[in-house]
């Protein structure tokens, strides 16, 4: 029998539409910095996927700067943060790429604090905006620049209910209030659900092809500011000058592709079918264990992800399990998954590290069909038994 | 009647190999820090690659760090200097992504040299040891880190006659020698020449694979030394935590497979025919008119790159007329060529920025032909004709 890829939230197939951009970008010849014909072709596939991706996160078109992951995009943002105040904050729910470049204190502030898991990535978020005013109240600066997903890898829990976090104001002294930006990571909304933004923008948005069909490799930092960033790869001027390294083309290619049969695919409400495959999906799970918990199922998540925590069953022996029985989950974030730890966003939102551990995410496709969730939910079951009746 | 294509050192066509590969792995679909199946096996198509890609450079596997380009290698190779000593210095003959970072006072010294052009980059090199020397003499720290790149990709020269650069020591006082490092920049050389090393290996290496028929936005950084590089992109910890952000799988893919093709073609010696050809081009131009320069013809340069300065014909006219022709060549690097400027390489030589400004570089492939190269003299001396009785 087929194997089941039920892991789309770490990476997911090459659509259809990108493999066919890629290869017609393969016969093209030139490096788009060459001023002859062949070298304009090459800059005229560029900037076909450039004005593709802008329309999928709404953005102008000058406003994306490709780079080789939505790692390297973050590395950019943070890289601003001299201009937004000098601090950068990010919570321990986002992904590594962000976290990694965290002032200590946030973190650690953080580490004390035990929000009941109702509520979820929102009110973590206005937790550490908090933070950020007893650090501009403690006169060590405004936390200025600020890391707000979206919508959560591992739960699927969107910071906002469908809105991409923007900038604003937060409240310093009982006088004066602090201006913050929001580098916002979409890597997970976009291509899933429509991109809004409140009423006010982020200052950067950063995203990945390889989460929405295109190509791993591929990133783009999203510059709503009025500023050229200031770059991290420097060299011969590509992208503006706002990012060196000749243009992985082909790649490129795949990700404009992507984000265009993405975005057309989100407009025609094909992911509100994913979300009654992933219902369907955890009502089997709850039907076979009633120790099971689905974090994020009372709050607003993306259609596509279910974060199972079963207490007392490994989320890595559980993923180890299920690969042996043919299907593809993970237990924290791909990127990370090679670590046996418990996951950091699951402890942040006030679960101890056993629970933590216990976790599997499940994370379904467009072309992910009712008999391969309840072929996944027939094996789990049948695994869970025997891991139940021994463990007892 | 088809365009003829050589500017090779600014990108060369995919091979058919890479072609291969790639279209293979776009077939894989797990992400490589997954730990299950699919995850394996995207796992499995880098690692594949990674050793490809060490046969070619001569280093051992685990030295290959894949990145974006060779401008993201540098930049992390640049990353490390505080670990030789603090300073960086680049020779004004370097490529951008190297000399960008270089430290101030080099490129001015450098600017008072004025080095007969015959004796070419290796004379450069000497002349940059020294001023090293002379900026230890002055207390300012030796200059512990340089690029040397083997072999210019504007003229093709090597630095040290088919050797790569290795890292020494150099006279700082009577009393005393400064050890200093070397990142060697083989992009031009690789897959063209044997990379071969002398008594001592360089620090770091870097190269990229669309200049040996890989795809573009994929390079390397071969860490010669004992330690992991500091990493510039941080989060989920690829490549041994020395980069993270996750693999351009498809594109490593393409790289592994053309490192083996180029290694095979250089062992092979078709360079030596391209060489001819080479040849071949040259005299052909050189009939036309006696006032080109070869630069670098008499020193030992890449079989594949001529650089033609024509005195009184701007490089940049050139390229123009000889592209509207159905030609593709290039005035300067790709990376830089949308400026209008006076090659920073050839002024570094010692020519004047007039005479700098009226140079191109044309690069062959093994896929050239000579009829290609017979037709192209032919074109550029009826241009060359015409232009001549113009300015006469």
């Amino acid at each position: 029998m087929s194997r089941v890829y039920l892991d789309h939230n770490a990476t997911t197939p090459l659509r259809a539409e990108a493999r066919q951009a890629m290869m017609g970008a393969m016969d093209v010849v030139g490096n788009p910095s060459s001023v002859h014909a062949e070298g304009r072709a090459a800059k005229g596939v560029v900037e076909k996927a450039r004005a593709q991706v802008a329309e999928l996160v709404g953005c102008k078109v000058q406003q994306v700067i490709f780079t080789s992951s939505a790692t390297e995009a973050a590395a950019l943002a943070v890289a601003q943060k001299a201009r937004h105040g000098g601090v950068f904050a990010a919570l321990p729910t986002e992904h590594d790429c962000l976290r990694v470049w965290s002032d200590h204190e946030m973190g650690s502030l953080y580490d004390r604090m035990g929000l009941p898991l109702s509520q979820g990535v929102a009110a973590l978020r206005n937790f550490v905006l908090e933070r950020a005013a007893d650090t501009a109240r403690a006169g060590r600066g405004p936390a200025a620049l600020l890391a707000l997903s979206a919508a959560n890898s591992e739960t699927g829990i969107l910071a906002q209910d469908g809105l991409v976090v923007g900038s604003g104001q937060m409240n310093a002294t009982a006088d004066s209030s602090v201006p913050y930006s929001v580098v916002c990571d979409i890597t997970q909304l976009a291509g899933k659900m429509s991109v809004h933004y409140g009423s006010e923008t982020p200052s950067y948005a950063i995203l990945s092809a390889h989460k929405i069909g295109g190509p791993k490799g591929v990133g783009a930092l999203i510059n709503f500011t009025a500023d050229d960033p200031e770059p991290v790869l420097r060299g011969g001027g590509q992208e503006m000058n706002r990012r060196s390294g000749t243009e992985n083309v082909v790649g490129i290619a795949g990700f404009g592709a992507a984000a265009q049969a993405a975005h057309r695919d989100v407009v025609a409400g094909r992911w509100d079918d994913v979300a009654q495959l992933r219902n369907i999906l955890e009502n089997a799970i709850a039907a076979a264990s009633n120790k099971t918990i689905f974090v994020g199922k009372d709050v607003a998540r993306l259609p596509n992800t279910s974060c199972m925590l079963t207490p007392g069953w490994k989320g890595e022996t559980q993923v180890m399990q299920m690969d042996l029985a043919g299907f593809a989950i993970s237990a924290g974030s791909a990127c990370s998954s090679g670590k046996v730890k418990a996951s950091t966003v699951l402890t942040a939102m006030g679960f101890d590290a056993v629970d933590a551990a216990s976790a599997v995410r499940v994370s379904l496709g467009l072309e992910t069909t009712e008999e391969d969730v309840l072929r996944f939910a027939d094996a789990w079951a049948a695994k869970w038994t025997k891991h139940h009746a021994r463990a007892a």
